[in-house]
Formats: structure tokens, C-alpha cells, sequence
């Protein structure tokens, strides 16, 4: 288990880094990111994953979230994965903007040709942890996840999935019922097959009715969000957690939109929140 | 006087918005964003004019310098220009990175065939507080500069020339003494001539000899930075700031290096210096 560090950057009193490795999930190189705060420098911390949205990659929440300056002051590490395997190259990877390339929707492929590398939820909730727990200073008993979009509707799976290694929970404008909006059909048919059945393990809001998180989940979303109405609806999610009894902090923002101004807004709540759940 | 705005978008309680607008100064178009704090809905607030670096856009600092969420706090509205003009396109505009497109440095050009449009000086003092005060709700007499690398230049050599228009001062990085590190001479040699006498109006570290500005300066430095001992060297303004009894607050910080990782460690400070020298 080795990795290639990119660049690292003194911030905030602690390091943001950029690193390199040869993944077994996605057989082939992939990148991540990881902001140690000030206090890693002193023993093991709690870490967040990020996951991004929809053409982003391990950078974008890393520059564009503010994210640094209040896990420095919570002594939260984060770790932001790409969003996608980008090598080897397989065909038809980048005819779109929203499948393939920068758009891995953190599940693993069963079809061909995607199955031999799409295996971002193999890849985030095991082997990017366990390189992170060996390789950094992280408390692995102290995991959050949280995500943007493409990346809440991971978030929001893998926490569902797997709620003893990811023990907080949070999202912003997440595709929260991928199997009911164009996005999700569109990359489930392909990465999945069109068997619905096989879907529902990737749809937080089947997930959630089956079984429910148990800690309380946040999610922000913006009112002049321009994909609200076709791709998020959350009032979908909304209403699966009150069937399956999971209690959500839904929080809607009038004139917020769907980018990171939107995000580096409300971002020191989502680190509070998690930083609450996983103290101690 | 008209301006186009290409987007805007909720930002901690304010708008961050990107413009675009016929140029006098550089005779073409140029670009310009602002952001607006909550502040600004009830009254003129102070504003200040980042100036960015080599390569930047009026998009880097408002998308990776996390300032809004302290001038949304200290109800400071912000506004940062592009680099350089951008069109009409000019010979060899774009051979070299730290030359033409993107590299502006500030000043107003006396060779062609950069005259007829490379005059960022007369833009960023004149043309854009203009514009600023007509069209968005800042108070003129509470007008602040600042900036990085090359910008840090543009801001120091701003600051001394109209320190009535520009109430607070202060950089990130600064090209202090341009005439005298190798990115200055390229760009001065260009865009001015060879003669160097020509020069001095555009080097801070020769005008504040001449006139100091009378206010404290503060500079933040790294000390992991690249460029420290080739372009930076801010211990030749430093020995200038102590001739001319100019007080300056020079931070060298152990590890940062040259990018936005640094400044947005730092930011706080920096909007925090500017607000209280423009209150009341």
C-alpha cells in the first residue's frame, strides 16, 4: 500500500495534500485529496470523506468549499476521492457530461464495460478508508461521510449501507432517488442494466425505507437549485424517512442555487454537525 | 454606462455576481465580479478591490480565497478585475504566461502595440471605482486595495499613487520591487520601455521613497514560497518602507507557499485590517 504524493500545501496551520495510487476496486491509478488540520500533527483525528458532484474531481471541494479553515478549528480531517476512474480509457467514457468520466456515481458496475473498473463504492467505503486509516493520522472508529449532487446520492448510500464505518451523515442537493429522475436512470441502466431490482441497493430512498440510518441526517438544499425540480426532489427522500422513521434536518434555502457558493455557505454547519456525532 | 451580467449567485446571506462591460480605459471588453454582502441591501458599505495574480481571472479570488464568509461578517463588499484585457487579441498576447493575457501588471502601457488597450492602471483607479459606485451600493470614501504576486504589486503601486481613493492597503506575495527581480523587467521593458526612468511611477518599492502612503501597510509572506527569493524579495520594500518612515506590517510565515492554500489562510486578517481602517 503506497501512494504518490502530488503536491502538499501548508493551510490553515495544517496540510492540504494531493495524492496518487494504484487502486485494486478500480484497477487503475485514481487520485484523492486529504486537508490534515492542525491537530493530526497530535494523534488521530476524525476524518470526513466528500464526495463531489457531477464533472468534479478530487480537487474541487478542496478549492472551492472553505471547508479548511472550520475543520481547522474542529480538528476534523477531510478526504475528498476523484469522481470517477479516468484510466484505462474505455469507449464512449466521455460522449456525456453526467456518465463515464467524472460521473462514477460511487456503485459498482455489473455491466460491461464499465464492471472491471466503475467500482467507486468498493473503492469509498473500503479501500480509500483503509488507506486513509493506515497512511494518516485518522480515527477510524470516527468516519463521516457527506456530498454535493451526484455526490450527496453517494453519501447518502454508503452511509445507509454502512452506518458502523461512516457514523455521520450529511448532503447537499443530493440526488436522493435516483431511480425516479433522469440522472440516475440514465447511469443505473447503464452501469446496472435495466433490472429495477438490481437498483434499489444504490437508491437511498429505497435504502432508507429498508433500513434507516438511526442518527439524524442533514441535508441543504437551495430553492433556485436550477435541477430541483427534475433531478433532486427532495421532497421524495423527505417522505421515505418519515415512513422508515429516520429523522432528517431538511433544511431549504430561498435564491440558493446548485454550486459551491451555495455550498461554502452553509458548509461550517455540515462540519458541526458531524463533528457533534463523532465526538468522544 | 451599461454592464451585462453573466450570472450571480446567493453567497452567505449576499450575491456574488460576474459582469462583463464595454472598457474606456482598455478600449474592448472586460469582466469584473463583486461580491455583495448582506450589508449592502440597507446602505453603501466599504469595498474593496482585489487585484489577482499571473494566469488569474476576475473569477480566482471569488472562487477560491473563501473571503465572503468574513465580509458577509464584517458587511464589506468585494470586487476583483481581470488580469488584463482580453480583447481585442494582440500579437504575442499569449506567449508567454507571465506576459500579456493575464499578466497586465497594473499599469498603463506606452509601447505598442500594448498602449492601445493594456491600461489596467487607469482601469482599476479610475474606470471600475466609477462603475462600482454608480451601479452597486458602495460608499466611495470607504474604498480599500489589495492583491497577490503581481496583483500585490498592482496594489501597493495603486495604493501610493491615489491614497485618497484608496483608504487601506495591503498584499499577499507582493512583486514589491518589480524593477528589480526578472517578471518586472520583462513586463516593464515591454509594456514601458527600456528606459527605467519611465519605471519608477509603477515600483513601489521607489514610490513609497517618494511618498509614502501615510497608513500601515500589512504584507503577508511564506516562507515555502517559490518565488520568494527570485520575484518577491520583500526585504528590499521592507528597507524602502524603513527609509521612508512608512510603517509595514511584514508576517513571513513558516511552510506556506505561493498559491490560495496561503491566502485563505490569511484572508481574515487581511478583511479585517481594510474594515477597520475604513470604519466610520
Amino acid at each position: 500500500m503506497t501512494i504518490e504524493t502530488i503536491s502538499e500545501h501548508r493551510c490553515f496551520g495544517g496540510t492540504q495534500g494531493f495524492y496518487r495510487h494504484a487502486s485494486t476496486a478500480c484497477a487503475g491509478p485514481m487520485r484523492f485529496s486529504v486537508y490534515r488540520p492542525p491537530q493530526a500533527a497530535r494523534g488521530h483525528v476524525p476524518t470526513l470523506f466528500f464526495l463531489a458532484g457531477l464533472t468534479c474531481t478530487e480537487e474541487t471541494f478542496m478549492i472551492k468549499a472553505g471547508a479548511q479553515k472550520i475543520a481547522a478549528e474542529l480538528g476534523l480531517m477531510l478526504v475528498a476521492p476523484d469522481t470517477s476512474p479516468r484510466e484505462p480509457r474505455l469507449p464512449g467514457d466521455d460522449a456525456d457530461w453526467d456518465f463515464g468520466q467524472g460521473a462514477g456515481f460511487y456503485l459498482d458496475a455489473t455491466q460491461a464495460p464499465w464492471a472491471a473498473h466503475y467500482r467507486m463504492h468498493d473503492y469509498v467505503s473500503r479501500e480509500l478508508p483503509e488507506i486513509v486509516a493506515k497512511l494518516f493520522p485518522a480515527d477510524p472508529k470516527r468516519f463521516g461521510i457527506f456530498g454535493h449532487s451526484m455526490g450527496g446520492h453517494g453519501a447518502l448510500v454508503l452511509g445507509l449501507r454502512h452506518p458502523q464505518r461512516f457514523r455521520s451523515l450529511s448532503a447537499f442537493a443530493p440526488i436522493s432517488s435516483p431511480s425516479q429522475v433522469p440522472w440516475g436512470i440514465k447511469a443505473f441502466t447503464q452501469y446496472l442494466g435495466p433490472d429495477r431490482a438490481a437498483w434499489t441497493e444504490w437508491d437511498a430512498n429505497a435504502l432508507v425505507r429498508k433500513r434507516p440510518y438511526g442518527r439524524p441526517i442533514l441535508i441543504d438544499q437551495g430553492l433556485a437549485d436550477k435541477f430541483l425540480e427534475t433531478q433532486l426532489k427532495p421532497e421524495l427522500f423527505e417522505a421515505a424517512c418519515k415512513t422508515a422513521g429516520q429523522k432528517l434536518m431538511l433544511r431549504r434555502h430561498e435564491g440558493y442555487d446548485h454550486g459551491y457558493y451555495f455550498i461554502e455557505s452553509f458548509i461550517e454547519d455540515h462540519l458541526r454537525h458531524h463533528a457533534a456525532a463523532l465526538a468522544g
